[in-house]
């Protein structure tokens, strides 16, 4: 199907001169995924300015059957934001709609609108004394629109859970041009089940955000992190245990990583430093917080902490932050070990979550087998262990050719990965979402049931099937 | 339509003896609503023993298009579990399925049949050293499976959400008889939209919740209840702030009451003391708690926060519990207030909830203008002032003939409260749910937008509309 010139020129009247383009050189950055696996076509890109021009347009494609690829910052791992290769649908970017419509200080929230970039608004309620408490390494160009529609997580899920969690209200465009508009939270309401969680997670499927209520909290006083080296992800998970007890709600991060990512880390930035003297079979950064109400005691008490580690026999050996600057360091470690493998060769990655008491059973099980079904490879996991999700890289033997081995080996390997994650009960995407990526391998291994009522509802919030076609479901 | 002999026999013999009565002894309890405004009639009352055995009657109903009303402890406030005066609805009773099928100590979760009484539950985790933190006036009768389907509040939601917050894993039986199974809870998981939502706080109109996996918490060491006394709710409201800064996550409870519903507990209690010595215009029940680790500096920092209260001019009086028994006569003030108001006469009743910030302010202008409206009445406000939820009763005039002035003047007096709630972006279920009780009030107020997805998600799941028929929508 070719779009009609009058479809475009009713969304040119609909959008105005800024809001549609079909200038090639403006459109085709945002047509292929960050990842660079997927490009595709689109008839044009609109910019609505309001959500009420965005109601008016998806009216108009509802009526043109025209399809519609939301996208925000386009640093999705899933290709979620790329159209399809056949030109029909209109790529919808969010980016103009980036206004942070009220930070309330006393009741700890901010309303802002899709486009919102995720660091504009750090440092916009950092200025209030607040802070949301998200962030992750695409956060100079992802979108709060993008974030809600990915159900994003980050390292802070530990202690504030994933971006579901933070969201008290939302404003969508449906896929028929209404406006479902509940941005004002009301922290009890029962009144059917909870719909805005119908949105959340749903890749922009079953509607498009145009804004939304956060949670904020109060800002950081101070933290130390941590770094610890013990023998085993099972004493990890022991040491996880132990630090839930004695720092409560003061922990925020938990992550791990065995000895050969924290080696290709120290290989792909020159000028770091490993934080131990010795070498150990896992690394563990532990983040512990404070705001100004428990600033005081936070070094004592994870001081604390740490010496019944030692006592317990959970730690071999570990340091704490004693500046902002090392604090920095040590986080810079752990966000250069993605990076880091990259630079190592080719690979296939996973994003993985198994229920988080099993996870380190899950990867001492798996990881010599994979290295044992497929001679030369090697399997690192690294990431959330706090959260029970773990990235989970298998890395081609040095000798092949990467592309070649990534099309053959590689795709057998996911499917073995993918296979074992779900006998552990785990699930196939932890944070990253469906997207175009993992769409088949759902398709292949998810719960009949569950993929059945996934359907039902996009069928019938979506009956022409013109939001987001290909991705998820 | 009359239910046909070959259905009740295939479903006698899916269910065995013990799962199947026709006794008009045994069902008729079952078949009024608890507070008695609704008695229904059923062809019979299944009482399954397994979720096996439940789906199996699912698909026996599906097959013979009878309706199925589910109930747990049938003391939902809302008549949402009592079937209508046909009699072709099969009534199920959840009662049988009351195991609990695992107390995980280390992940502090429990996983527990939809039938579990609640009070059960909190005795069986409290032996574990372990709390369930949700609790109301119900607990001897209120099952988990009711509970989740009316997503339940109760007076701790201010620190620990209602019941939607707690469930970490769901199993439910779906329209069609299929199972819906994901128990197991994983931290992370981006395939989709979050099902279980569906069903939590959907009151069985999507799906039969037949198990759960919830959230505990670590048992109490130590609780601190103030009873304070203050002139305004907007002063009670900066309270609030105040506590909510100072005591942090360690503030559980936060109740207000009119002196007039104070009053009115003691001549209903006439063995209990008030706790303060003169009369207030609002009086306040704080409770902050302590696990074992903050145990011991909790009524220093109780005696502090209060300190600064009173320099703030927050409060004219207050008094600190000295001891656990003090902290339950302060609490059997507060959950004797629907009783005593109760004993003074017939009233109207509303469960209702304003953006937290704005509750003063409603209760301030909306109490003397339906008195006004309705000379004689008295309003009276009072509960979850934390949560942005208060009961609402208006209490008719003493001259009146009380069933006669609820159909009339208390009909068109909850309309006028409805609407004032609507006006102000509330909502009029905050906690008991929509039932049959308010299904026709939604429709008239409910956001058309939300009520469109709700409706055409319910028809996805169940096109022959048989679950839980004449509730919600």
């Amino acid at each position: 199907m070719m779009t009609s010139n009058v479809f475009l020129d009713e969304a040119a009247a609909i959008l105005g001169p800024r809001g549609l383009t079909r200038d090639a050189e403006l459109v085709s950055p945002w047509l292929t995924d960050w990842r660079g696996r997927y490009t595709g076509k689109a008839c044009a890109m609109a910019s609505p300015a309001s959500t009420e021009e965005l109601a008016q347009l998806v009216k108009l494609c509802a009526a043109h059957g025209v399809p519609i690829v939301p996208q925000g910052g386009n640093s999705g791992m899933s290709g979620g934001a790329t159209p399809d290769e056949t030109g029909n649908a209109i790529l919808l970017s969010m980016r103009r709609m980036n206004a942070i419509r009220e930070i309330d200080v006393e009741a700890r929230r901010v309303t802002c609108e899709a486009g919102v970039v995720l660091q504009t608004l750090h440092e916009a309620v950092e200025e209030k004394d607040l802070r949301f408490p998200l962030t992750l390494g695409g956060k100079g160009s992802a979108t709060v629109g993008g974030l809600i529609s990915t159900n994003a997580g980050g390292c802070q899920v530990l202690r504030h859970g994933s971006m579901r969690a933070l969201v008290l209200g939302l404003e969508a465009v449906l896929p028929d041009g209404q406006v479902y508009s509940m941005l004002t939270p009301l922290k009890k309401d029962n009144r059917g089940f909870d719909l805005k969680q119908l949105l959340i997670g749903s890749e922009g499927t079953m509607g498009i955000v145009t804004a939304a209520t956060l949670q904020l909290v109060p800002a950081l006083a101070d933290r130390v992190v941590i770094w610890a080296g013990l023998p085993s992800l099972g004493i990890a998970r022991s040491l996880l245990l132990h630090c839930e007890d004695m720092a409560g709600d003061a922990l925020e991060g938990f992550e791990v990583m065995p000895q050969a990512c924290l080696d290709a880390v120290l290989t792909h930035l020159p000028a770091a430093r490993a934080p131990l003297e010795g070498r150990h079979a896992w690394h563990v950064l532990i983040e512990v917080v404070a705001d100004s109400a428990s600033a005081a005691t936070l070094r004592e008490r994870c001081e604390t902490m740490m010496a019944e580690a030692f006592d317990k026999d959970l730690v071999d050996d570990a340091v704490l932050s004693t500046s902002e600057t090392q604090a920095e360091a040590f986080w810079l470690l752990r966000e250069s070990v993605a990076p880091a493998e990259r630079e190592r060769g080719p690979a296939v990655q996973h994003d993985i979550s198994v229920p988080v008491e099993k996870m380190p059973d899950f990867v001492e099980t798996t990881v010599p087998m994979l290295e044992a079904e497929w001679p030369g490879t090697e399997a690192v996991a690294f990431g959330h262990l706090g959260d029970g999700n773990v990235h989970y890289h298998i890395i081609a033997p040095t000798v092949t050719d990467g592309p070649a081995w990534q099309k053959n080996e590689g795709k057998a390997i996911s499917r073995r990965v993918h296979d074992l994650v779900t006998e552990w009960g785990g699930s196939i995407s932890a944070e990253h979402g469906i997207g175009q990526v993992k769409r088949d391998e759902l398709a292949r291994l998810g719960d009949p049931v569950a993929l059945s009522m996934l359907r039902a509802v996009k069928n019938a919030l979506d009956p022409q099937g013109l939001l987001n076609p290909g991705k998820l479901v």
